[in-house]
């Protein structure tokens, strides 16, 4: 699934990549920036928990953004596909400033919402302004190619990571998340050596990338997004290696950006402030 | 420490950073490529089993030399810095085509073997011609600075590496071991960004470098050589940076090297045959 393209007049809203476990109450810097954006009194925030096994995932984003300062905030009861193509929903989707998609299996998102109304809203609605932002689960699942499983370490294997289509809001970014806590690297790299078009970001928890609608992004939080830039790759051997074996990969950059670095995906260029 | 120069008519040794847990019986393609490298029959392997506190420690690594073909190999009794001060001793490093620096603890090497004759002796001959590899700690000790500790993961901090001076062989790099099973990249990124003329190469298990007599190296073994290059870095937050807190580095070029991959290091170039 592509993005949808803005219609005229209409900038595309920040697409927020959260690497999971954001804080939510000494200092919720990512969550607050959400909900500035997304207008405070005045958001309409519409979280979709289908991630998420637990019965009070929505409530809990519902009361938090509200105590955040959000003006209104709607959780919707997607558990099931058919869930996702009840229409009745997609007017709060029509209706939302803010969309928060939150953490648990990203594979639920991918089956449950793929190929669906509600899938569509969210690309269609991103498209004409709506603030879009996923933790953890909800943060894979906003790139055209989602990562869903791999091994943990630093060196990249042929069969070193798993993917699936994502929900589409962004098709150069492979996102990983619980980067430094989970060692993923390796998952990472093999995703981006798979096919070096990609640009691999790897999201710290309680640490965020929003990207605005020139596609430059700024990181907040307290941990760092790791960035591999493959575009100068001169050699992969990913084609020729066999399974398990360390994969030779030659020329790429890297950038660690913590709290206030900027990164340009599409000039591929990290600044400070 | 610095490399000794190698006087006119003498080419370095090589050396031979391993990452831990070379083979040492099924495929021994690194212990077999030293011997080779070592003259086979006519070699004369002297082993430094100081970092080890394993009683059998010298002894093995005489025994497997010899059985990949070695005519001479002896363990230098070296336990205490009083040993490394025994003249007697320097006449095996003389007559040695071949050092050997076992694994352990690197600090037992540091704190034994520096600034001792033994140590003088091992950079005398190295630049004299004789090869010097050593594994694990043996690896971490070749280099100028050496890392003695640090913290696991990715996103490298104020505090996330511990250096020492090293025998000093060679001087850009800073090498770290184990490195894709213990997840080194904080250490290893943290070490480069305290001063990035330094060059960081993270060795896997059973994976080594072959530094030549140009600066050249070879990857061997089964694991993939790490290679951190921060020479075009253009930002480290690292000075600024409180305590746990992570670092932004901008611009490193990263290169995963598998077996039969090289790097000039002197002009920051890395190939494949």
């Amino acid at each position: 699934m592509c993005p949808s393209p803005s219609p005229q007049g209409h900038d595309r809203g920040y697409i927020i990549p959260i690497g999971g476990a954001e804080e939510k109450v000494n200092n919720p810097d990512i969550l607050k920036r959400f909900v500035g954006l997304c207008g405070d009194r005045e958001a309409n925030i519409v979280i979709i928990p289908t991630a998420s096994q637990l019965d009070d995932t929505g409530e809990r984003y519902e009361k938090l953004f509200r105590e955040l300062g959000a003006g209104y905030t709607y959780s919707l009861p997607i558990e099931k596909r058919i869930d996702a193509k009840n229409e009745d929903l997609l007017q709060h989707l029509e209706d939302a400033t803010g969309v928060f998609i939150t953490g648990g299996n990203q594979l639920r998102l991918s089956t449950i919402l793929g190929g669906t109304a509600v899938a569509q809203a969210i690309r269609r609605q991103n498209a004409k302004g709506t603030h879009v932002a996923g933790t953890s689960a909800g943060a894979a699942i906003i790139s055209q190619h989602m990562i869903t499983g791999g091994t943990t370490g630093i060196v990249p294997t042929e069969d070193g990571v798993n993917l699936a289509p994502g929900l589409g809001l962004h098709n150069t970014l492979v996102i990983d998340q619980h980067f430094n806590q989970r060692n993923r690297m390796a998952r990472l790299l093999s995703a981006v050596s798979y096919n070096p078009f990609l640009i691999g970001l790897g999201l710290d928890e309680d640490t965020a990338a929003f990207i605005n609608n020139n596609n430059v992004f700024e990181v907040v939080g307290s941990g760092a997004v790791t960035v591999i830039d493959p575009s100068d790759c001169d050699h992969t051997s990913m084609a020729e290696a066999r399974t398990g074996e360390a994969v030779t990969i030659i020329n790429l950059k890297l950038h660690i950006l913590s709290a206030g670095s900027h990164f340009d995906i599409g000039n591929k260029v990290a600044h400070i402030d």
